[in-house]
C-alpha cells in the first residue's frame, strides 16, 4: 500500500539522486490554452524521464542481500532506463525485457547503462509478464514492476511532492494537474502526494486516442482494456489496462480523463520545442496537448501538466518539427 | 563600471522575474568529453536565452521618468526579446532594430512581445549603431546596448552567481567555465561573479570559427575585428569585435578562448537533444561543443558550460538532427 509516508520515505532515499525538475511556462502557450500553463519538465530528469524516480525508489528499498542478486524489469523503454540506472549505481545486475519495436534510442540507452536487454515480440502476442516471471525465478532476480509496485508508485509520487511545493511557491492552490497516464504509476503517485500536500489540486489523467483505457475505466467504474496492444506513437504510455494497485487510487482521487490524438501530441512536441526549449517524446506530450487542445474540459486559471519524458528518436522529432514546427 | 556589488543589486531586482536555470549533465556526454560536463541551461530562461537577465536588469535600473519614455535596442534576436519582455512587463514602449536576415522566429517573437521592430540590411553594411542613435535622439528613447552596458553586464552576471552556488552545491570548486561569447556581456558578467564567489573557476570564452574575435584579441592583447560581418549559423554570438567595456574584464579574468566549427555546434545541438532533452541554438551550443570536441584544451575533472539560448528555427534544428541525430 502506498501512502504519503511511503512517498516521503522515498523522497528521503532519492535525495541527491534525483533532480528537482523545473516548472516552466511560456506566455505563448498560455495564449493557446486560455489560461496559465505550468509544465513540470520531467524530461530533464536523469535517464530522460520520471521513471528514474520509481526505479531508484524500488531498487533502494530492497534489503541488501536481495538487491545484491539483481533486478529484472519489463518496459518499452523509460522504466527500463530508470531501473538500469539505479542498478548500475548500486553495482548490481539488471535484466530488462523490452518489446523489439521499442524506440532504438531507448534500447541502446538501456544497454549503455549496463543492463542485459531481452527483446520480445509485442505484436505477436508475447507476454512480457510470463517471460519476466520465468527469468526472475531462474536467476533469483527481483522483478520491479513498472507501475503495480508500491515502492515504484512512491518514487513517482515524489514528483507530486515537488509539484505541490512549486505550485505553492507560485501561489497556485487549486486547479487541474494533467498527467500523462499509462499504467498509472505516475498518475496515482502524484494524486497521493497532492491529496496530502495540495488538496486543492486535482489529477486528470491524459492518454492517446485508442489507448484511453484509464479514461474509459474511470467513467465505467471498472478496469477496461484497450482494443489493441500497440499502434500509437505514444509508446511510453501504451499499457493493456489500468493497474490493479493504481486504479483504485485513481478512482478515489483522479479524473475525468482527457484524450488527445497522436497528431495533437506531435503538435504539442513542436510547441514545446519552440516555446519551452524542451525535447518531449509523444507519450510525454499528451498532457501538454490536453492543456492546449482540450481547454473546455479543464477548469481554473492555471493548469499544471507533466512533460514526463523526452526519449524520442531524432527522426520522429524531426517529423514533428517538419509537420508542426514554427506553429 | 560593473562590479560584484552591481551584480548583487541586479540579482535583487531580478528576483521572481528570472528563472534559476538548472545545471544538467549526462553520463553519455561525460564519456565524450573525458570529464564531467555540467550544462547551465539558460535556453530554459524566459524568452529562451540569458538575455532576459540583462534586459530586465537594464530596464529596471532606469529612473522611472526616463524608463517611461521607452527603450530602444539593436539585436540579432535574443537581446531584442530580453529587452522587449522587460519593456512589456513595465508597460513602456520598445523599439528593436534587427538585421533583416535574423531568424524568423526571433523577429516574430520580438513583435509578439509588443515591440516595434525596425529591420536593417546587415550584409549591405548598414550600421545598427547609427540607426539606434538617430531613433534614440528623435523619440527620447533610452538605448540599451547588448553588451557594452554596465547594467546589462550586471544582469548577465547573475547567471554567474547561480553557477557559483550550484557548483558549490555539487562540490565543484575549481575548473573551467566555458561560456558562449559574442560581444562578451555574458562572459564578462560571469567572470566578475566567479571572481567574487568562486575564484577557483576560470571563464573560457567559446566562439565559432571565423568569428573568434575574442580568442584572437585575448591572444594579441588588443581588440581585433572579425573579417566578415556575418556568415556563421551561430547568429546569436556574431559581433564585429569584443566590447570596449567587456574586453578589459576578459583580459583580466578569462581565457584562453576556444573555437569550434559550425558543424561541431550542430553536432553539440544533436547531442543536447539526445542526452539532455534541451533545445539549443547554434550560438548557444558552441560552449558545449568546445567541452566535447576540444577536451585537450580544457583542464580539470569537471567542466561547466553555458547553453545560453534555444531560439532556433525548426528547419535548422531538424537539419542538425538529420545530420547528427542518434549520434
Amino acid at each position: 500500500m502506498t501512502d504519503i509516508a511511503r512517498i516521503l520515505a522515498a523522497a528521503d532515499r532519492l535525495k541527491g539522486q534525483i533532480r528537482r525538475t523545473p516548472l516552466l511556462s511560456s506566455p505563448f502557450l498560455d495564449e493557446i490554452a486560455g489560461r496559465r500553463v505550468l509544465v513540470k519538465a520531467e524530461c530533464l530528469q536523469h535517464t530522460g524521464s520520471f521513471k528514474a524516480r520509481g526505479g531508484w525508489s524500488a531498487v533502494s528499498a530492497l534489503p541488501d542481500e536481495v538487491r545484491a542478486r539483481g533486478v529484472i524489469a519489463f518496459s518499452s523503454g523509460n522504466h527500463a532506463q530508470g531501473v538500469a540506472a539505479a542498478a548500475k549505481a548500486f553495482g548490481i545486475p539488471a535484466v530488462i525485457i523490452m518489446p523489439e519495436d521499442a524506440p532504438a534510442l531507448k534500447i541502446a540507452n538501456t544497454r549503455a547503462l549496463g543492463a542485459e536487454v531481452v527483446l520480445y515480440d509485442r505484436k505477436g502476442g508475447g507476454s512480457r509478464e510470463a517471460i519476466g516471471a520465468e527469468l526472475s525465478a531462474a536467476r533469483g532476480l527481483t522483478l520491479i514492476r513498472p507501475y503495480d509496485e508500491p515502492e515504484v508508485i512512491a518514487g513517482q509520487g515524489t514528483c507530486g511532492l515537488e509539484i505541490a511545493e512549486q505550485a505553492a511557491e507560485m501561489g497556485v492552490t487549486s486547479g487541474d494537474v494533467v498527467v500523462c497516464c499509462g499504467g498509472g504509476g505516475l498518475t496515482s503517485g502524484i494524486a497521493l502526494a497532492l491529496e496530502a500536500k495540495a488538496p486543492g489540486l486535482r489529477v486528470r489523467p491524459a492518454e492517446p486516442a485508442g489507448f484511453d483505457d484509464t479514461a474509459r475505466s474511470l467513467a465505467a467504474g471498472e478496469r477496461l482494456s484497450n482494443a489493441a496492444p500497440s499502434g500509437s506513437i505514444c509508446d511510453a504510455i501504451v499499457t493493456p489496462a489500468p493497474g490493479e494497485i493504481t486504479f483504485p487510487i485513481l478512482q478515489r482521487l483522479a479524473g475525468p480523463g482527457l484524450v488527445v490524438s497522436d497528431d495533437e501530441a506531435l503538435q504539442a512536441m513542436a510547441l514545446a520545442f519552440t516555446r519551452l526549449k524542451l525535447v518531449i517524446e509523444p507519450g510525454g506530450a499528451v498532457a501538454l496537448a490536453a492543456c492546449l487542445f482540450r481547454r473546455d474540459q479543464i477548469t481554473g486559471d492555471t493548469v499544471i501538466c507533466t512533460a514526463s519524458g523526452g526519449n524520442v528518436d531524432a527522426a520522429l522529432f524531426a517529423e514533428a518539427l517538419t509537420r508542426f514546427g514554427d506553429a
